[in-house]
């Protein structure tokens, strides 16, 4: 990976978010000449503190991916873009659902316009998502499942990646979409829901109060942030990934209610609750998730490194030093 | 049907355009009340003719679904909407994909909301695409086919057709699609082929110019409009096609080429020359396609009832007169 990527000029939209700031940590490590764009909208997972340490070896530029202007000249001269902006939480899309389309779907589509236009070389790493399946029909979800999105979010994302593989295809702009399903790790929102549930989790447990688990029966896999950046880098430097998409998954496929407990363990003390869903989250539930991620794994090699459980240890762990910086 | 729509109060996105007109027609003979919703872009196709003789009946509205406000007034106190604007050139959609997203996405999203907050009682079919499902993996097409659309005017359609089964299940607003397939008849657009190639063969052969056939061989099924008309009024009338997808289809499965020959004959006079597809339409090209419409046949008894020579020569007989109104 250091030679792909060092001095390689890089552009990561949303990067000063989760996972976005987490790569551009990586990045730097590699050498690479990093570019990070982000809104630092509140309701998002954007923050300064995410590049805390790294910060002057960056180059930072606030602004929103729904400004064409700005990215038609930050896309110019770049060999890679991260393209992880994004608006993530469900219940927001349904509450307010016009946000999430002009970032979703509408930004989408300008950044794949003005990579035409200015930058058709630029190799593209699109951060799609599991919820663009819906409910399942079957487990494991592979990538040849249908689509059937369950809210607004998911209708965006899924037209997001389309366009993506669209202008891969047309105009032979190199792009790649990886289907990520819960990701996990430092620098993760913690402040509630809206990136996910093991979020604000992480919060409760470290405040003291009991974890929240709505539901508790659900299935779900998860993908340690650091497994996740594998995937982004590995997506990156190979041109056989150009038009394809990918699913991530997770070491373990486990339940929510063993989540909680196995969080509680980690940390050494806290308890959780089994809560009844509230009506506007329980109709767009997805009921079980998990995916298989065979695809990756023959193709690149990509296979999850962590445990769940060395997951939540290095969360934790980061959150009880660091936790002021997100509330 | 008469039962159902007398005095029923109708609004109809594109409702000077190609179907909507024909569609107004319809509702006028059977007694309803109705609004017709417009915004005459030029390179679309509402045309204040396609009213001609009923005009003083109908309530014509001039505006852009994009536009918020006037929705908002014009939904309430509806019965049905039948929601037939839209953006349908597959070329123009590439060539500026920013208005075929504002229409055929954002602008659907936006109607819902209204929909949602004004007048969520109203029942809705939305004149959806089979360019949604792209190049076919196998014919003929049924619902369950994927959905990999080759253009970005099918990714946005998709998008549109997909909020709308979204806000039918989540916020039991009723509605339904119809996947349409190449409509032809009286009051289509003929200037170009921004609607259906075959409007611009009418015009070639009414003109005494060869018709322009690109490629020849694909398989294609055409609907005649009088029949489409049908599958709108029967998925109305129906509370069972709430949340449920429709394909149409035609009465026959014909290549390109023979279309053209039938033209050719019908009309009595004229020809064709076979010619290479321009670069540009070869990329978004879907190859063969025809649908299997057997699960709106089995559930509305809906068949197409006319046959391709039939919508022909009503197409041709109304041109010849009409034509100079479509120029």
């Amino acid at each position: 990976m250091k030679d792909e990527f060092a001095d390689a000029r890089v552009l990561i939209t949303g990067g000063l978010g989760f996972i976005g700031s987490n790569l551009a940590r990586r990045l730097n490590g590699l050498g690479a000449d990093i570019t990070v764009v982000d809104s630092l909208l509140p309701d998002y997972g954007g923050n300064r503190y995410n590049v805390e340490g790294i910060g002057d070896r960056l180059q930072i530029n606030i602004s929103d991916v729904r400004d064409t202007h700005s990215l038609r000249s930050l896309v110019q001269g770049k060999d890679y873009l991260f393209n992880l902006a994004g608006q993530t939480s469900h219940l927001d899309s349904m509450l307010n659902p016009m946000p999430d389309l002009e970032i979703n779907c509408q930004a989408q589509l300008s950044i794949l316009e003005t990579c035409r236009v200015h930058n058709p070389k630029i190799k593209i790493v699109f951060a799609s998502t599991r919820q663009i399946y819906g409910r399942p029909d079957h487990l494991p979800v592979a990538e040849s499942h249908p689509l059937n999105p369950v809210d607004v979010n998911g209708i965006n994302k899924m037209a997001g990646e389309k366009y993506h593989l669209l202008y891969n295809d047309i105009y032979g702009i190199p792009a790649t979409a990886l289907r990520l399903t819960n990701t996990i790790g430092p620098r993760m929102r913690i402040k509630d829901a809206r990136q996910t549930f093991v979020g604000l989790w992480v919060r409760q447990i470290l405040e003291g109060q009991p974890i929240s688990v709505w539901g508790g029966q659900q299935l779900r896999d998860f993908t340690d942030v650091e497994d996740a950046v594998d995937a982004f880098l590995l997506a990156a430097a190979s041109p056989a990934t150009n038009g394809q998409v990918y699913n991530l998954g997770g070491s373990e496929v486990v339940d929510l209610t063993s989540v909680a407990k196995l969080m509680v363990e980690v940390n050494g003390s806290g308890k959780y609750e089994i809560r009844d869903f509230p009506a506007d989250r329980r109709a767009i539930d997805i009921g079980d998730y998990y995916g298989d991620f065979s695809k990756i794994r023959a193709e690149l090699g990509w296979t999850p490194k962590r445990t769940l459980r060395e997951t939540i240890e290095s969360t934790l762990h980061y959150f009880r030093d660091s936790m002021p910086h997100y509330l």
